[in-house]
């Protein structure tokens, strides 16, 4: 190889580690609170006022849970890939089972996944007692994820 | 009316106003929290990764860009309930103009949310120019936002 070229290869590959270093490894610190803020938002949306309206304590509006069921659907993929493993030592409410036990983790997210995405098929149908019975679901999937993951409030 | 259903109003009437109470009115702190989680994540999406691809600062990916511009779809409708104005003495990166200048911030909400609409257009379309071009329309929409809402960092 010329030496031009070795240079120039050498400086290519610095940008690219320049690069992806810079964006793709964040501060632990940062990733957890991405995850915070999302799994913050999935509680707005779904606590204060998907799971109330399931369960008759406050009036059902189709509209709103059509909404929030929309924004739960694309919340419920954000933050997963914060919990990555150079956050097992930030100060956070995970349990140190989402490190040591990642495929049982992978399964409560897909799963959660799974039961928000039904949810989403039957909000559109429009189906009251329907939409009820699958927040009631998404809220079970929620729970055990946060029994096995996550410390106890 | 008689008395039985007078004392069956009365109860109907605070049933709905402790519902309505207990859900809608959030603590100023806890819609504090709820608007800067759902602009960390936007930042998060934006600033993090579609804003560097647009300024050649991080290899395109058109995969990751269209699935970040959904999201910032999404993400960019979440924030503004949350500037209520319970939360106007709430510590807050906003500035006043916020709360005095209702309209001039809607305009600013309804501007960020036009250029994102099109940017969504126009990721779908595909053409990797014209995607950096409206990413970069977007963030003068956050900059512009930004320099009048928000303290200087």
């Amino acid at each position: 190889m010329h030496l031009r070229g070795l240079v120039a290869g050498i400086a290519l590959a610095l940008g690219a580690m320049f690069a992806a270093g810079a964006f793709a490894q964040a501060k632990p610190e940062t990733l957890v609170d991405n995850r915070q803020a999302a799994m913050k938002l999935m509680g707005k949306y779904f606590y204060g006022s998907l799971a109330p309206m399931a369960r008759g304590r406050m009036p059902y509006d189709a509209g709103v849970a059509a909404r929030n069921v929309g924004y739960l659907d694309v919340l419920s993929k954000m933050p997963w890939a914060d919990f990555a493993p150079s956050t097992k030592d930030t100060k956070s409410e995970a349990l140190p089972a989402v490190f040591s036990e990642p495929a049982k983790f992978k399964d409560a997210q897909d799963h959660l996944q799974q039961q928000v995405s039904k949810l989403s098929e039957i909000v559109k149908a429009g189906n009251e007692a329907e939409v009820k019975a699958a927040i009631l679901a998404v809220n079970d999937s929620c729970s055990s994820c946060h029994d096995s993951f996550r410390q106890k409030r």
